[in-house]
């Protein structure tokens, strides 16, 4: 069976002894540290952490786990800390419009037991895909959305409600071609994960292997970031590249694009679920 | 001994038989094929080839080839063409400032006969890098420019005269850190190579590693492309990326990038000596 | 509505004239070309060329092209060639064990539409991947094979009747973990397609990312190649490869490695799908 | 100035405090810690650590600190280090043959700064490579071998002898065509440094791009390991890789392989001059 942990993200300004401090409130209250690692921005003097340990024989009470680190460290060290457990999975909400690849993709992954998560709904603005989500078993939502947006606002609540009743905490944008309003993006900070189909940031914004095209590029990209209030413009996760060449066009850039968003995103997806990523300023920290 | 070539680039409107006629054109007239590759551009309909024959037994003299092309087939097919011969080497100029890797990487390549070229001189606008000329017993010359650029225009009139003097046909600016006018990109149109320390259209201008540490990129890049007045604008050429982690800082992508500046230089400054380069529109046609 | 077309593949020794000749033969015939790739290798002076033009106002009926190629060039050329239509799609059968990567990804595409082929069947030595058939509404045959092989034989004898019913024009083994024998094999010569899990020719045989971590690359791979008599030795369609560290484990490079053998995999059936494969001696030209 | 430091690499069976004990042993006595990287191998059980820390108010006197850790900590927890300092520079010799791709790029770095390290001699078995060492004003010494091995050992006892008088810490063989002999290799234990033109472990021995030409792989690769008693297979410290198609011939492997070399090759001697490489049975611990 799966081993109960507790795991502890966090970063605090670089000081001497917090790694020999954290570990050893880990060990002298029983705590068996299974995972450490730390790196440190030397441009910030930040220091990053991520330390996980078996509850079984643990001293401190699970639920008071985080009141400890706060009271004994966090105010000490000016440390921000994310405390997770292993026993409580993420539950996913998959956004997807037409294309099915990156979709798949994610499902294939999680029907073969890699992502450790729920997945309690699939949404769309359009009826497509809906036979992938019942070949999966899952629940299908379509939002309609007008072309003029005139419903973009109630529909958007429609959305946060159903995500609400389902329990979701974290979204995956996996192609879905519509615009997140600030309001979604403020209900789920760093906990939107989205796959945009360039290298950013080259190719911002809407078709960007007509864009690679036009610029006669010799490599094109993908990238999976944490959605925030600008376009294209969060904290990168993930990104990979491809060589093509003068013989390819949109239509074959579009093609071999589509591996590249499949694996990109899904690696982002994976790193979140197992609590690898630390979003610090417009970066992020990828524990390995 | 090296066989004597001709070297003919073209493009025309895609029409049925271009190949036929070309290599009947050469056929006929007793020259044999060494290399063939040809490409179709299926947006824009146009056709692109490379051929290269032995001249040792071809019945039309060389000064009279480009002639008999032009009449024979260039209006008849709206053809552009460019005819090379492989007896007559490229003239390189290298421009350069104070970093020097790219400079060691183009000439321990020539020094080892990896390229087909001549190097008349080095031009730099500072003294730092004259002991790598000496080391290589090539002439280098300094013209500095005022912080005002005030004497911008004499400067480049007098690399200009210099330039012509010594019969230079093409100018690599390996990592020279100064813009070039359209004076002189006029002058050699598609025949000056810059390498640019970016994944372009990525963080064009200053400073594009600090641009990549404050963006959060995980992979880094270099592209070397034809000067076009607009800045980093140009064709390119060759590009190639590295990996990075967010344990990089400014400093460690600057001597990562190095490694990546140097070789797409070189492999892009080859393919142009090697006539292998065709710009069309903003991209190139890189033949194999 | 999609062309109907010849897909002319061929090689011989290289000699002058020959793409003028096959050119000529299609144009002559009113074929309108719409593609033309070739290649010359030169250590064994040999040409290779693929070429499609659209049937649509061909002269020769579609059943006589074969014949009047034969005649008019290939005993003239010594000339070994393939003649493919695009109305003729092949038959793909796929067969697995108990890892559903590859199957998945290779599902995904049929359905998206980028594999232009027919699946009539999947075939396994476990019931394990029964639910992946049935998801996707193909028909999923298991032959058990004993521990002892006793039945190896009988069982391969009832596979090859399988594709025969099924007319199986070639068979893709998506991480099939048993041997093929030298009959099958025979039965469908450069017609069966593996993924190796290493970067061939580096760990052949059994449990390949163990021999990797005891070996300790920091590179790993996987390779997609026509099955031979000799284990993991035939011609080498698609390689690609990821960099890991010391701090990976086997089992880490399972996941990782099981990216790259589902990309790898699926490029390589659609090269073969889209007859863009020619296998040469233990080689393979991939056309562009 | 560059700061004064000791750098402490060490490994021993993995247990809980060891990162406790090591840091607390370096702040109690007002070392500063300026970098700590750790890993454990989930495997072996087996934990590494590099941490490196400023001397300047550090109250144990340099020359006794390997006392104290091997008296406090390395028999308690079994461990096995190796204590660097900063100020001790180390002394590389670089062995070559005929190609100077890889000499130059030492040489360019170590010029530029990059490489912090000594160069008292460059060894070969040939004369070419003089006038290279003379660009750079380093000694030349040529041992040559005879073509029936009859004075490879002599050979080898002057050049140990010759090491020894130039105060050698460690070997780059930088494309040295030469077996090393198993006292040399003896006397420099993970001391030596190789550049293999293939990915290891494919295409051991001679040859590797003829090789890999016959196999018709579609990457090719360069490994760096040191160099152990058995050929090509020591413990691998860099590896990359590069596309190739079935256009390529030897010759122009040989061409593109020379690149990855040189960029392998300098990679892995910066690891082993920033004491970055911890060697651990048969692989390595690259500290980040």
């Amino acid at each position: 069976m799966k081993k109960s942990t507790a795991i502890l993200l966090l970063h605090c300004p670089d000081r001497v002894g917090i790694i020999m401090e954290m570990t050893k409130f880990i060990t002298d209250n029983q705590g068996n540290i299974l995972y450490l690692d730390q790196s440190v921005d030397q441009i910030d003097h930040r220091f990053f952490m991520r330390v996980e340990w078996d509850l079984e024989n643990f001293l401190i009470p699970k639920e008071k786990i985080a009141e400890y680190i706060d009271t004994l460290y966090a105010r000490r060290y000016e440390m921000k800390f994310m405390l997770k457990f292993s026993a409580e999975r993420p539950r996913m909400a998959i956004f997807v419009s037409k294309m099915s690849h990156c979709l798949y993709d994610l499902l294939a992954r999680w029907k073969a037991g890699e992502l450790d998560v729920e997945i309690p709904c699939i949404v769309s603005n359009h009826e497509d895909l809906r036979y992938v989500a019942e070949q999966f078993g899952l629940p299908y939502y379509v939002f309609s959305i007008n072309k003029d947006w005139s419903n973009k606002r109630e529909v958007e609540e429609a959305e946060m409600k159903l995500l609400k009743e389902h329990g979701v905490t974290f979204i995956v944008l996996a192609r879905y071609m519509q615009i997140i309003s600030d309001d979604m993006i403020a209900a789920y900070p760093n906990h939107i994960i989205n796959i945009h189909h360039s290298f950013l940031p080259a190719f911002v914004g809407a078709k960007p292997y007509h864009q690679a095209y036009e610029r006669g590029v010799k490599i094109i990209g993908a990238t999976s970031h944490y959605v925030t209030a600008e376009l294209d413009a969060g904290p990168i996760i993930e990104q990979d590249v491809i060589r093509i060449t003068h013989k390819d066009t949109p239509e074959t850039l579009v093609l071999k694009g589509k591996d590249l968003e499949k694996i990109v995103l899904s690696r982002a997806v994976k790193a979140h679920i197992d609590r690898k990523v630390l979003a610090y300023k417009n970066r992020t920290i990828i524990f390995s």
